[in-house]
């Protein structure tokens, strides 16, 4: 009884530990998704300042900026797969396609920071991975679009994925180098498609 | 005289340091365009060993895996841009534009592993600048082609540039993503660059 009673409460610390750690990479979390997003060039040490932890303490759950920017994109991507959830892909192919990038595209706008912020710290085929699940619902809507002559099927499917996963981010770049305003960037991308994708 | 004696012979150990370090830089600089554009995931301890060197040495040299990328690409642009110096750029633009693709496509092939081993030392931004000089030269293409009614003229000709530049790229990754054929890419490029530019 006096043994299970030590255990107990030798128990509850460590759960207390535990939980402590979960409030301080929540904290991180919340923090750097704030400030990554908010403007580039965010570096680890300001990221520990707002979150109100200590560097040592970052580093102790984030070993490195690649592991934080991992953590974050994972965040940001649960948010970001909600929303495509919602998107209507019904109707024509070419005008469900124009529809979801002009609908999705305040996402990458929302998210441009915090691309320019971890595009040093993670390998582009780790980022293109985790486009997957996204990518996979506009491989459904070109395939339909295919099947019904709204596409074109002289080009192989995953060139077409891969040209709209690369010009969507071009376009997001070309914001941020000063080269397209926020009001263009949907239009050329649009236009872009349309003349790529027409059969 | 004495005294320009001790000079000269106190001066002749600091060339011949001097001149022992440009071969130590030359043989790292050397047999590391040889490494990383013969395979992806080349290690800068593997540079160090192919080049005869101490990795002390190397890191003497080039302090980071970043100083070391963007040295072994400077080499690499210089061939680069002399190839594209010699390109027949004349005729119809839209015609110019698929011969110089084609004919360029085997820099974008032979420099494809150099591009996988330093994609994650250098900051895409500093990547693209350092392109500038050859995408000039396409400018001055597109410019043409815009004014003789080839190319079209509703989207910014930065952004032809831009999407041009991201398409090359992204084509050459889906060559090491094993989703295109050397065969195919240069074909797939020239189509849908073809489709994009059209008025």
């Amino acid at each position: 009884m006096a043994d299970g009673k030590t255990t107990a409460s030798a128990r509850r610390p460590s759960g207390q530990r535990r939980a402590d750690a979960q409030r301080s990479i929540d904290r991180i979390l919340d923090a750097g998704l704030r400030l990554y997003t908010s403007r580039p060039g965010v570096s680890v040490a300001e990221v520990a300042a707002a979150a109100g932890v200590g560097r040592v303490t970052l580093y102790g759950h984030f070993p490195s900026r690649t592991e934080l920017a991992k953590a974050l994109l994972e965040r940001a991507f649960a948010e970001t797969e909600a929303a495509w959830r919602e998107v209507d892909t019904s109707g024509p192919a070419d005008e469900a396609l124009e529809r979801v990038l002009r609908e999705q595209w305040h996402l990458m706008e929302r998210n441009r920071n915090l691309r320019d912020n971890i595009i040093g710290d993670v390998s582009p085929q780790w980022l293109r991975a985790r486009h997957d699940p996204i990518l996979k619902r506009i491989e459904d809507l070109i395939t339909r679009g295919r099947d019904d002559g709204a596409f074109r099927t002289d080009l192989p499917l995953s060139w077409l994925i891969t040209a709209l996963y690369s010009l969507v981010h071009a376009a997001s770049d070309e914001i941020s180098a000063g080269r397209l305003t926020t009001g263009q960037a949907p239009d050329v991308l649009v236009a872009s498609l349309r003349s790529l994708y027409r059969p």
